[in-house]
């Protein structure tokens, strides 16, 4: 426990490789990512790794650090541990490198890391190397961790590549919540409604599709660049149409109220707990019935379907059933959304 | 080839996950890292691997970018992959993580990630996966990198914790240059004599040791925290005393120079490409000899003995053959050496 170092700030030479590292990387990342591995406190962490394996990274730099529904901690595990899973792998060992501006509040650290914790149950991975560095004041915003990440492929086939004319479409929930949240958390605003990131852990629903044996073709959380984003790389990897029915598409009054208000499309907005499936059409019921069975996927639904027309494109069928293109975003989005 | 590029500043759209982003990632971080498994574009890169490998990670957030010696592009491939070569591993695949400020020049962030590119020759090894983060100008200080990295272990034991009564301690050429450098470069000091950093790969000579059978107990390089934080951790994770003759350490003059004008330790200053070597009495001219064979390592010298005396303990004998205890270093070290 920190119990020393709280009510203090992260000075200079918490980074500097002395003492004082070594006392806050002992006292608060050791005491709560603690496993065998991390402890061997050597340059890098010994490995027992065999066969077909994924690897990642991404770097946080969220702002705000907390915002309704989670933290840059439980984003930063998330987030990673999602990247894993969407390549149908289990989630085994993660690194946690942090970039500290001086003066942070070691009690907002220590609440951060504890989510980070907490976060990591969800698929059972641990953190079993780091890094620590100390920035001076105004040479960085508050807090932004790395997280890289390795895991055991269970399903080897799934790709972007992988989208198959005669395909269902499933999203896993409503879109949009978590740029939704961000954008409400920066503006100030606080709505009557519950608004909340969808800021979780998937791989745990994603092991049930696998061990069900659903042939999953392609699973891509919608993170930066939303819905758009996903659907718009699968029909270009895999050389193929995708046609989204907009009525089908779940997205809550809250972030269609937001989106109305700023002029952003909700298919753009980032997620950071929800994923996108393209599975064979007669296989797509039995797919959602098992995602509906979540806590975190009641709205899971069938949105479009993959045929060879219109190649590479992405067409969206409106409620008024006209067409047009659903297009790569591009230009300023949310920045600093995850 | 980023031409269209040339000229340009990095703006938030390159972050946002869209059109912008994507030809940001094409253009320049896929052609210059260039391999089949980057080219997968899937959320994780997928690798084969089979047993003991080793996994590390480092955020590099170092001020200046560019100094005498180097720049944060080979810092950030050298620093990654001599952890993986000081547990014994061949460095195989890295990430590489950026978060860049709103406004950097692209022509910088070209010139970095060539150097990256050609530091990767040295050993071999690749960028797998990758991540893109742009901040508002004002959140971040031009360019922060996060490297992970996986390595084949080809020797397993070696360990802080297996360094043994009577072994030699090495050094594998002068210390604090890093350090010293990026003070010059801070401080704006020109010195007549090329001082440089001594940032680089370190791989090709641990293959060389590695290929000789030399039997290595423990094996670190000496980053933040110098001579003296390695010794030390030794001391205590070994349970061992550790004495060092000072007068056997290598330092250049101008390391020298620049210590006693700020009032530096040079044992207390990083190195990027500089190692300690904890090998029996018996073999440590042997490794002496492999060693000063490479460029980087002609002065790399025979330092210290290891003892069941004063367990816990560095002592250092001075050149008047007084002793003193060599602490692990605290305080305000320089920030941002790496």
């Amino acid at each position: 426990m920190v119990d020393t170092l709280k009510d203090k700030s992260i000075q200079l030479s918490h980074g500097g490789g002395g003492k004082e590292m070594n006392k806050l990387i002992r006292d608060l990342f050791f005491a709560e990512f603690d496993n065998p591995i991390l402890r061997s406190e050597e340059d890098a962490a010994k490995l027992d790794l065999h066969g077909a394996n994924a690897f990642t990274t991404d770097s946080f730099t969220v702002s705000p650090l907390f915002f309704a529904g989670g933290d840059i901690g439980k984003l930063a595990i998330a987030g990673t541990v999602n990247d894993l899973a969407m390549m149908g792998a289990e989630p085994q060992y993660l690194s946690c490198s942090v970039i500290i501006e001086e003066g942070f509040s070691i009690k907002d650290l220590t609440t951060i890391v504890r989510s980070m914790a907490k976060e990591l149950k969800q698929s059972g991975a641990r953190i079993v190397c780091g890094d620590t560095k100390v920035v001076p004041k105004g040479c960085a915003d508050g807090l932004f961790i790395n997280t890289s990440g390795i895991g055991r492929i269970l399903r080897p086939n799934i790709s972007a590549a992988n989208v198959t004319v005669g395909d269902a479409i499933i999203v896993s929930r409503d879109i949009g919540c978590h740029g939704a949240a961000i954008l409400m958390a920066r503006e100030g605003l606080t709505l009557e409604s519950a608004l909340q990131s969808d800021c979780a852990t998937l791989w745990p629903i994603v092991e049930q599709l696998i061990a069900a044996n659903i042939p999953i073709h392609a699973m891509r959380d919608a993170t930066r660049g939303g819905l758009s984003a996903v659907l718009n790389e699968w029909a270009i990897a895999s050389n193929v149409g995708i046609t989204v029915n907009e009525a089908s598409i779940p997205v809550s009054d809250e972030v269609k109220g937001l989106c109305e208000l700023y002029g952003f499309e909700a298919m753009d907005l980032a997620n950071e707990g929800t994923f996108i499936l393209a599975v064979p059409n007669d296989i797509a019921l039995g797919a959602l019935e098992i995602m509906q069975r979540f806590g975190h996927c009641e709205h899971a639904a069938i949105i479009g379907t993959v045929s060879d027309e219109l190649v590479g494109k992405v067409v969206l069928r409106t409620p008024w059933n006209t067409k047009r293109y659903l297009d790569l975003p591009q230009g300023e989005l949310l920045p600093r959304i995850c």
